[in-house]
């Protein structure tokens, strides 16, 4: 018997998907986004059937200047609340808090005073127990919380079954796994996502899966681990993304046959909203510089560099790479 | 048991990687590339370990004027002699011949008088006994030989079987699995190559694979079908094809194991001969409009013309494709 759940037809109504375009395409802007953008985008999601917004970072004041950034790089209560009111929609709101770089302690609000409803704790694999911290603070606080292990792919498989059994006994929701560097094949996404089921279940998690296009596989990758039993799919519009990018919503949307899910809002926000900005020079996407540090498997940062230079000797900084390997 | 054959890091001796930039590359600019061009891409794919080298259609010269289209619509044995001599690389040479749209018995020489090693058939499932007939003629003549069958995605399981166990029968050496319009998820195109599989086998067939693009799938796609056994893998330089385009060689051979493959001669190739190619307007690769005609499964052609008119009206062009399902 197939370990897949479901299939290309039909519904599975477990499916939960997040537009991460505020905080994972900030990283392209620095936040700079206008109000109209984000209040536009909130209300293409509710059309579109997305389940949870994600607005932005919840990132620490004491180490990050505020006029240094758009402001959903902090999230404050106050400028969610004047692009959504009490949020009367069935959609729900999260925030991202990476762990060591927020004050979780002074700026969550308890839930029944906050418009947001969950939020995803960003951590790598050596700062489990700070991330349960985390997790047990925000729980008790009354959010929904997930635990994001970024960079997985650079973890031995003993250390992430370890780290999924110490979430298994947090009081987290969702677990994800995150391809921060875009270097697994739908293969190897796929067997990881079996990894983090099997545990997630034992426990009553649910499992989500965070893609990056550094080798155009992540949607692909969403698709494929969608399929073993992930639920949890986050997604941008027009894959907006750090470097090359995340999981197009447009591909999401397109292929998930719930028919509360629906393309139309989405293609009006992108010819009037996200075509602009690539027109206003905000750069992000597949190229091959990408491809390089995702077939490599190491962070983007050169290839990030290299596309703020606007080179194109591709040649020249693919062998700088192997250099420095 | 896992059904797939081999694993992401070892070599299969059995993968042949198939060169079709100038085939379906010329589908974008009329087959005009110039001669410089094709020479230092076949001297880069010599050099990138490429095992077959596609330079075009040999298309009837009674039903296409040779003056309305560049030379590698046509394949001239002299235009090929051009640019490789006698070919005494160890890359094999190949070209497409559609059927109905060709003088085989005129247009081709036996294979000891000519410097082409194989002769790619393409076909839709009605044609196949026009199909065999070519593939008989040219083997005779000392060809190898595949049949591309095409757009297979709008056909039923049982006529595809059909179709398969008849080119079983044949002189056929690959069986081409063919995504013409860039609707198989990899789930489906996986599920499709062991069917092909299945029949090639017990007749000691190969199986190829030829994506496009039009969901971002080429690649996944490409690696996917491979994985079950699928050994011909066609990719072009940048993904230069039709429309979408195909599977990039820059992903494919960033992902292929053997040291055979290697990525640099192709990267100064892409940066002198290819980046120039987009600069002078040549359009293909994965978009919006092309997503949508992916996603419903039908050919591009609206989408072309879509691109050919620099709309970016694509909640109207959507709207329009689902008015005439």
């Amino acid at each position: 018997m197939s370990p897949r759940k479901g299939n290309l037809m039909a519904v599975r109504d477990d499916i939960k998907v997040i537009d991460a375009t505020i905080r994972d395409g900030g990283l392209c802007n620095n936040f700079a986004f206008s109000d109209e953008f984000v209040k536009e985008l909130y209300k293409t999601n509710i059309k579109s059937g997305v389940d949870y917004m994600e607005f932005g970072y919840k990132a620490s004041k004491n180490l990050f200047r505020e006029s240094d950034f758009g402001k959903w790089k902090f999230c404050n209560e106050e400028d969610i609340r004047a692009i959504v009111g009490d949020n009367i929609s069935d959609m729900k709101l999260c925030v991202m808090a990476d762990v060591g770089r927020c004050d979780f302690k002074t700026d969550f609000l308890p839930k029944s005073e906050s418009v947001i409803d969950m939020v995803r704790v960003a951590c790598y694999i050596h700062q489990m127990p700070a991330a349960i911290e985390m997790i047990e603070y925000l729980h008790d606080l009354g959010y929904e919380t997930t635990c994001n292990i970024m960079a997985i792919s650079q973890v031995g498989l003993e250390q992430v079954e370890q780290a999924l059994e110490m979430l298994g006994g947090s009081s987290v929701d969702v677990i994800y796994l995150v391809d921060s560097y875009g270097s697994l094949y739908p293969e190897n996404a796929s067997a990881l996502a079996e990894v983090y089921l099997a545990i997630a279940e034992k426990y009553g998690k649910l499992v989500g899966f965070h893609a990056h296009n550094n080798q155009n596989l992540a949607f692909a990758n969403t698709i494929e681990t969608l399929s073993y039993g992930v639920s949890y799919l986050d997604a941008t519009a027009m894959g907006m993304g750090r470097g090359a990018g995340n999981c197009a919503m447009e591909l999401l949307l397109g292929f998930l046959k719930n028919p509360k899910y629906n393309l139309y809002s989405l293609l009006t926000f992108i010819e009037n909203y996200m075509l602009p900005l690539k027109e206003q020079g905000v750069v992000w996407g597949y190229d091959l510089q990408y491809m390089f540090t995702g077939q490599l498997n190491r962070h983007p940062r050169e290839a990030m560099e290299f596309t703020a230079q606007k080179r194109n000797d591709y040649c020249e900084f693919y062998k700088s790479l192997l250099d420095n390997f």
